[in-house]
């Protein structure tokens, strides 16, 4: 069986990178602490595979190779299965309050399953057999695979080609008989350097003439040629503090990554677009569809741990039974449910591509994301009403722990009888993390931004939502022609 | 095969009522023009389901006769039972623009029919076996059956048997060997007069000493001691008058009917519940989740229409390329998609009660109807954004048609040239009457009130949601014991 | 002192129109009963003017004659005369829970009073002479004028000189040494009717080349060549029924106009804009200033009349206790003092034109109608969800009298002790007024349009907003050149 | 004059304080990175004060002691002192992006001359002119002086009296003839180590038998017995990196602090309240008015510098003429220009007490915070979506420096031509900054709690709402008794 466990997949990642942080390269990044987080929460997700009570969710039965995978590798073979996805990120947002990372090279496989069988369908090229290939290799090695979509972009007023430095987008520069030489950046890899391999692809339609930006490929992390420069997150550097409790989610967390191209060369067999310019758009819309359809489970996931964290320190507070803290809680679980039945509602209304894998609904999909856009924003606006200014008054670890003015603080934290100082503490480290540090930049930026950005997927509804059919159901009522 | 044609319907309706409006008694009330509108809703029902294109929603083999019926007299025996009455729902929604008052007595049966097994085997009774002979004989005739709920209940602060007059809850005040005598009022009856039969529920959750008014039954709405008596709505005589555009939706409606008990006999053979009073509140929350469920696809197919009108609408303007126009169809369209969403969701989520029926996630369906009562709201307020002041300042349709002042408007309501000024006509007086009109009843206070006020879904989202298992997952993440 | 009684302004409209309803010419227009209660609110207009109470809110000194007139014949002084309108504005909402009709002339008349001045200076015009003279007949007359602004405007997407019709903006047709002949219509003229005179402005700025559309002037409103033709409203026929108490607001109510002119001239003297295009987008803009100021008066008084109904009728159910409906309560007071901030705040930044007089901050009065277009909306939401669905489902109150069913009523319409069912019966006619009846075309459509759509308020903001002065404060901070 | 220059301000606060951070006694703290940006804020109100063009907002004549103060010294007079209180502190949020730290004691002061000539009239004892005494000294000292209001509060369903600590609510512990001796803690302290001294009031509305907490006073900020712990803030440590880019708001910022009391002795001369619990609700109640009033200026101050912020951005991004871009900005401004209308409202409608000072509309006020609580974090939200995910995932600035990833990140970061990266770079941590950092602090936390959370407004709005008026509104109309 392939699955791998949390410690072969830490064995496994331990390779020199060229990776720089403060303007510094960094040597055994996976035991730096202000990354460690992030490979944790990978573990954890290879963890819960090997436990039982999880299994029907964290594993499935491969239909390329007949073995049981993990499913963040699975290409999605049925409505259940889309379900399932969905159901799994929740569990693993319960598990680890944050991003995990993995599911945008599994979004990534999954859209280029389809498309590369419709390319060749069209063209009579061989990017499906290469993609399956390089897939039963994922899934034989339980590799965890990054994806990456956000080039830089530049003046985005002008298309790539417009632009005064042409690597604004990621692009072939050369090619031999091997293969292609590339050039650019992909911005916002949340878990590149603990992924093994990456799929990168496309960052928008591209129209003819554009052939060169019109590529996606399969790539080591680590291939000659990349730069990575991880980017700076609220808060990060409280890793490096020896308190660990002022970290809030001092488990778990994400890293981002700035990742150059510098002329890779990547082999014929990896190659799963080349100059298809007509479907890089499908390719953006699918892969983006199926991110879309993501955030309606993780996000919930971690909502549901700061609903219960919140509720918890109402509790602590003694707040928990006025009405207005109640309504407020019911509020917060109201928006996150929402987001719930936007992801399982995309998920169970999938179908069948002609290449046999499954798909979620693009409009709801779409639907989902946008109000993902919205909700965490306001249940955060309401974590912050519930829990009292001293989310950004609290004094340090330091000081709760000094023989000077511990005891006046612990004389002067505590709450109701019964409730522990420190667990009081560590929730409101927590609540700040969520609100303002290092998690904040998950469950709202990425929210935001993550898998496109509001507008994006205004236009995808705007498409998908068939008007002249809506201005049909209401001519026949009226009789209009 | 039992399905009905509308004709048949139509002609099976047609009995002597005891019915009132305007102080007067009404006779042949299916001529009648404030009432045709919501006969011609339910013939639709019965109309679509002999449609070959429509099938597949519209009817379903009963288990209990094995028999093709019309989906509304179902007992869901699948999850994919629940999802297609959500798509039904949508599709009338889509082809009526309102009410189509056929869900209340499906959802009512769906509920007690586990309800009722779950009670026999708890107490050895044997209502359940009732209810199913009850509900064949409804299947084999393709009966048309309303659901009651709502009861009057006087001073809303004070209990059953505590109002000054004991008759403000729908009660037993005497029985006999053969049956029980009800007295009492159901108000807020929205498909009474054009059902053949109907069941009654109790309006809240029981406690010992309330065993009278924990009672159910089905009773033909026609029963002798009963009193209906019509509500006014606005612009109701506007279906009076002359020139039909007037009214907006001039072909499809609702009617709201007081229904008024007075010691009317009922036979223990259609008696479902007589005293239980610890499952009352099941079968009110079994009842309400159902219905709770169905606002998440009738009011999206209403929402379809509307997106429609309003998209047409700015075409006949000329308005329809602005930025902003097209910004607020895609609110529209988001927010209706949403209610979907979650009609989906908390079908697909349904589970197998004992009694072998499905049923929705009772979390979701109320998390649906939450949604149900704000995005209404804010899709109307859209509307009467793009659509202009003119739906409140339109001068009457004999004003267009008469010879003296109508050339005026005709030549001062034309738009974008090749629109007629009768389809722009129609179409603002569509929207009128939702906005304001006869439909505003049905998209707006029904919405907000139907299967139970706002306060009603908070109350259960705060018992559905499992707190304490949300506080669990961050005692866990941070290691508090 | 030239301040008319209610009596005397009553005798004063009585005159022959030429105005249409139903498609037939009404005669003695002010005992229709359609049009009867919005008369009554002007007369409470006249009537308030007389008592001691409120002579500092609805009377001042005139600066042109130095007589005590009624304040909405008032050019503004000061600031403190800004503020006074605003308060004047939200008595009267208060009173008559309703449209007054009498600020759209009142509004024209001061943003004439500097534009024509300005004219005057760059153009050695005559115009403001010519204005003051007009005006100060109308405060020694006290008279009531209305002002009027939308065309019908045909396609939207062209310039008033490309429709197809060219009569689809208003315009000078003609001309000789006396005045002008006019051809057009002017939409949504809340107080045409019941006004002795009107001001007509342009709808939109105009540019060199349309100078026919760019005109503006007094007319009476029974000047010969116009006629009139009154728009339906929701529920407008109720008020012709013999049972008062069905209509809801029976005493005080609005009716829309829909004015065409058909070459009538216009003296000489009673023009005040002829082609001046490039002060025609000022006008409009100080008008719809001074208009959109008006709407944090009117509006919030008539809220707070909804806020007195709902939470008596919550008494009145026994629910006012409840937290919730407390909290509901809180946010509709909320809602309401935020839009009356707004029109206290434009009023009290505001400043003097050269002309002497004072005009509200531009800025502020299109935040102030930007907020009226959302928060009445919002209001009227909460409204549906704490009165209930009874505002949809009530009988009529030919039922509540009738010997027959009557009894039934009253006995379930019964409520808390000592409530009686008539004061329950007239509250809840009262809000499905405003919810959905005539009401709510003053509450809700013309809170959306009335002064101009919510997207002419945001072109307004953006170009009020000094963005670059916000980008040098960022600048300084940051050191960026 | 008594104004102090900033270097005269600055030397003035260079003492020894008993002040910890990390766990250590911080010497010196007017050079520590951390604090050093909160000095600079207040040293930049001494800084406008003495420049020509901000003279007529910065300084004022006091009515105490005839000579030109501070204006953040000023007892109000007037109406206009009131409106421009609002003014100066919207350009301050101008200036320094961030919470200034003087309102506290500004509006404690104004609250206190008021609250005390009541209890003066009505106990016959001297606290006002204890407290005018004392405030003649701060004007002729241009001090800097704190207010403090929240204690720790313990469990939050009890009585001060009941608590388990009864120090949890800041208290007299016992007393000589001198004066009395003080325990307990106040926290939120923005401003105190940087003060002169500080206004102490108690937390909430006091009964009989808790006369120890009804205490309010003067003190010197590093009088003996008080201990200071600054409290942790997002971010707090960039500020004691080397590259300054990456703290955002590099110059300006806050700092919260925890101040314990221990047996701290207050002279007679400065104490101002003791014991009179009947007054001590209303001490509470004006201060927070007053403070309430305070947010609507200095936040929409801020406001305008983010405004700019995201504006420029998007110009340097090149997508500043996007539709979408251009209409989220101008929610943003409409949302500020909100928050505006609310401060200027309460301060124009402000009134005279008989004491002879001015105070705002309470009511309004009110709504004015309940606004801030709400409207902020939208406006935080739409920044989020303007700026793009880069604010999370931007490597630092050593990166941006270092000879090896520097030039990869200069051609990777660039935008629009013209553009300079480090620029871009500057923009990108301000906003970093005010979405998850520091200044997410004030912006936000602050906006949420600073003069109470939003439940205590939604209490004051509903004493202050005349709901009792308002039901008779109704009652007039329809004629109810």
């Amino acid at each position: 069986m392939p699955l791998k466990t949390p410690e072969e997949y830490l064995e496994s990642i331990k390779r020199d990178l060229n990776l720089y942080m403060f303007g510094e390269k960094v040597n055994e990044f996976w035991k730096h602490p202000i990354i460690k987080p992030s490979i944790n929460t990978v573990m954890k997700i290879y963890e819960l595979a090997q436990i039982e009570e999880y299994k029907d969710l964290m594993t499935v039965k491969s239909h390329l190779t007949g073995e049981v995978v993990n499913r963040f590798t699975h290409i999605h073979q049925s409505v259940d299965d889309l379900i399932k996805k969905v159901k799994m990120q929740r569990l693993l947002g319960q598990k680890v309050a944050c991003c995990f990372q993995r599911c945008v090279g599994f979004d990534a496989a999954n859209a280029l399953y389809s498309v590369t069988y419709e390319m060749d369908k069209k063209n009579s090229t061989n990017y499906h057999e290469r993609f399956k290939n390089y897939w039963i290799d994922v899934q034989n090695q339980d590799l965890m695979v990054d994806g990456a979509m956000t080039d830089t972009k530049g003046d985005r007023g002008k298309r790539p080609a417009n632009q005064t430095d042409p690597d604004q987008y990621l692009h072939i520069v050369d090619e031999n008989d091997d293969g292609i030489f590339i050039k650019g950046a992909k911005v916002h890899q949340t878990g590149w350097i603990n992924s093994h391999r990456a799929i990168i692809m496309p960052t928008l339609a591209l129209k003819p003439g554009e052939e060169e930006y019109a590529v996606s490929f399969g790539v080591d992390t680590d291939a000659k040629g990349i730069t990575m420069i991880l980017g700076r997150q609220s808060c990060d550097t409280r890793k490096l503090e020896k308190n660990k409790l002022e970290v809030g989610n001092y488990k778990y967390g994400g890293s981002e990554t700035f990742v150059v191209f510098d002329d890779v060369f990547i082999p014929n067999e990896n190659i799963f677009m080349k100059g298809e310019v007509e479907f890089s758009g499908e390719l953006v819309n699918r892969f983006a569809g199926f991110h879309r359809q993501s955030y309606g489970g993780c996000k919930v996931g971690v909502g549901d741990v700061l609903i219960g964290a919140t509720s918890l320190l109402t509790e602590y507070h003694g707040v928990d039974k006025a009405s207005h803290v109640r309504d407020k809680l019911i509020e917060m679980i109201h928006l996150n449910e929402t987001l719930y039945c936007c992801g399982i509602a995309c998920s169970s209304q999938g179908f069948q591509r002609e290449s046999g894998n499954y798909e979620m609904d693009m409009l709801l999909a779409n639907v989902c994301k946008q109000n993902v856009t919205r909700f965490p924003y306001e249940i955060s606006r309401i974590i912050d009403d519930l829990v009292g200014g001293i989310i950004c008054t609290l004094p340090s670890e330091a000081d709760l722990k000094s023989e000077k003015v511990g005891p006046l603080l612990k004389k002067y934290l505590s709450v109701c009888d019964g409730v522990s100082v420190e667990d009081r503490y560590k929730l409101l480290r927590f609540i700040e993390n969520i609100s303002m540090g290092v998690a904040a930049v998950s469950y709202k930026v990425e929210s935001m931004h993550g898998a496109g950005s509001p507008q994006a997927q205004r236009i995808m509804i705007a498409r998908q939502a068939n008007l002249e059919e809506k201005k049909q159901l209401i001519k026949d009522i009226l009789d209009i022609d």
